[in-house]
């Protein structure tokens, strides 16, 4: 058998001890286990972000794999802490919505009784004393690692029906057909990620006849890729995690248009 | 057995090369090392806050783990290499202050004949030759992938008594009882962490009559958790840590107060 | 046999899922992969630092190491797809120029049948579909988990003679012997390296006579450590990958000169 993965995706930084707590937690527990960063940059308590992150990564990843996300702000009060089981992951932190996105998908993808979600209750499974400012060494790390371990998700705590989901914006079709998005997030190079999906898109219209607005900025045509136009000049493009997404060949869409995390997006027919 | 565990803690930033050369010295010594990285973000030079990302993160790896840190400002000097050997685990790096609260943890809860420190002064542990300006590739390296290995700390050179301890100031209790300590730091969410452990308060009192003051800032009695306070408001806390925190719920304490580390700090009875 | 190392050099920087997605695809194919960060914070599209950094970690790997960088300004156009074969290691990723050092070095080192550059051609050691905008996840990861896994070179796609070379300036010897380079690029410490290296030197006299300046400032001989020159003071000395480094004792050269990447840098003799 390989050795289980466990993934980390935090808003704690690099700077401090935090990821560094949580990693030596799960190898005390299970020592074999194979650790992958995804992310401890994901700005401080912004949800949406862990959420888009958890989303594009997972699918990546062999099944078995853990994935434990720490994007806390109510850690501390009684918002419940989770695990989620599919026949492709295991995902465990707290239930503020960060587990929206790849749980909606779960539940398109697999039958309800191949998935389930349970409340880490079982303080046997926890360090002990838990800290309540620190979930994520105390419960979410060793929790991750007994899962590591194989021990079955349902022996963490008692099932619960759903998980929260992130405050992120559905796309709007409007009465004309044509479909309304915004832009949730930015890259390093600037290339902004929409709302928008290869479904949305496929509801205004076959892809060669669509036409696509940001802001004021008209964008045309949707691109293969960034070399479809001159280097500098803004385009739209289906990024690889199969979203619409904003860029400017060898720029920053961000910076060169003044578009930001809000922005409305327009998709139409162009015929 | 399991794969032994060597965590990297340096100032060396994420920019450059220096950590990825670090990291294949060892896995050219010990290819079945698991490496694990606390944090390369340590202000440059910064010894105080090497010294207590090693004091935080420690405890929280398994035994045998080899923790090297290099932060390192007077690398090419005469100042000693050392490695310790402690039940817990072991320390590498050079004798500048970074291990002195490791160390005197250690001698709290080992007898003295489990503890030892040596100088790093047998060269077959280390590359031929060894570059004046990086002794984390050539010497660090080499000697936490040979501990890694099972090399005896004895091997690695001749015993000396105790190491440095770097300049973190101590708290100072006062004529009328109070305890007078400072903000040593700050984490990357603004919350504050003072000198003042567990002890230092339980000095000062039982802790439902203690009081905190920080600067001109009075933060009352010390909470439970965040959730205490009301969003925005700032709070004192015992830190996942077990010292004294400053904080604000879901926000900066220091941004919103404006104190930073060398803030003094007072915790009185408040009854 | 021990696990095969798979590190990382990237732009992507730490705050997406672009690393994270490309290690999910290197271990679903080779599991017991040993993932080791470079870096991911290279300046965007920034071919020189790629190409220096995989120059100066890559010896320090044990032979059969794989390097993946991806670096792809040019991703989606028709630049080509690589993998280089030498004795010490492998590297994957675009042709653009960031494997220009680590070839040539190789070329010094190893007889040509000993070392190979293929084109990425064979599709399926490839993700399916391909990602215009991705390689990284798409291509370069699943063909560094092949080798990882022991897929021959050659299997990947047909064989082709060379690598294209970052634009590094190259040293100038002047008429009078002095030799003419300049500053290339600067670390976290303010360091700031040369394109200078140790032979180049060599082509203007033994060591011990030589003198440097770096744009107006004379930083006279050539120390062998920091500490030969009182703190705040600047020195030029032999680097730890071998080439002329200008620095600051305990400070920053950058950022005390005012000199930056481009800066000119004569090395004359001194007698």
């Amino acid at each position: 058998m390989n050795n289980p993965i466990v993934t980390l995706t935090t808003d704690f930084g690099s700077e401090d001890s935090y990821v560094g707590a949580m990693k030596g937690v799960i190898l005390g527990i299970c020592p074999w286990a194979q650790l992958v960063d995804i992310s401890h940059a994901v700005p401080a308590q912004d949800l949406v972000k862990a959420a888009l992150l958890l989303e594009e990564c997972s699918p990546c990843f062999p099944p078995g794999t853990v994935h434990v996300c720490v994007v806390d702000p109510l850690v501390g009060t009684d918002r419940p802490a989770v695990a989620l089981s599919t026949p492709q992951a295991f995902f465990v932190g707290p239930d503020n919505g960060i587990f929206g996105l790849v749980w909606r998908a779960a539940c398109e993808m697999w039958a309800a009784e191949e998935l389930s979600v349970v409340r880490l209750t079982e303080s046997r499974f926890h360090r002990d004393p838990v800290c309540p400012t620190f979930h994520g060494r105390d419960i979410f790390a060793p929790v991750a690692a007994h899962l590591a371990r194989g021990t079955p998700v349902a022996e963490l705590g008692p099932p619960v029906k759903t998980v929260r989901f992130a405050p992120i914006p559905a796309p709007e079709q409007q009465a004309d057909g044509s479909m309304l998005g915004q832009v949730l997030s930015a890259d390093r190079f600037g290339n902004c990620l929409t709302n928008l999906s290869r479904q949305d898109l496929a509801a205004v219209g076959p892809q060669p006849s669509l036409w696509v607005k940001a802001g004021d900025i008209v964008l045309g045509e949707i691109r293969a890729t960034y070399a479809a136009v001159e280097p500098g000049e803004p385009l739209a493009l289906i990024g690889s995690n199969g979203r619409l997404e904003l860029a400017v060949r060898n720029g920053s869409f961000g910076a060169v248009t003044g578009l930001s995390p809000g922005a409305l997006v327009v998709v139409c027919r162009g015929d």
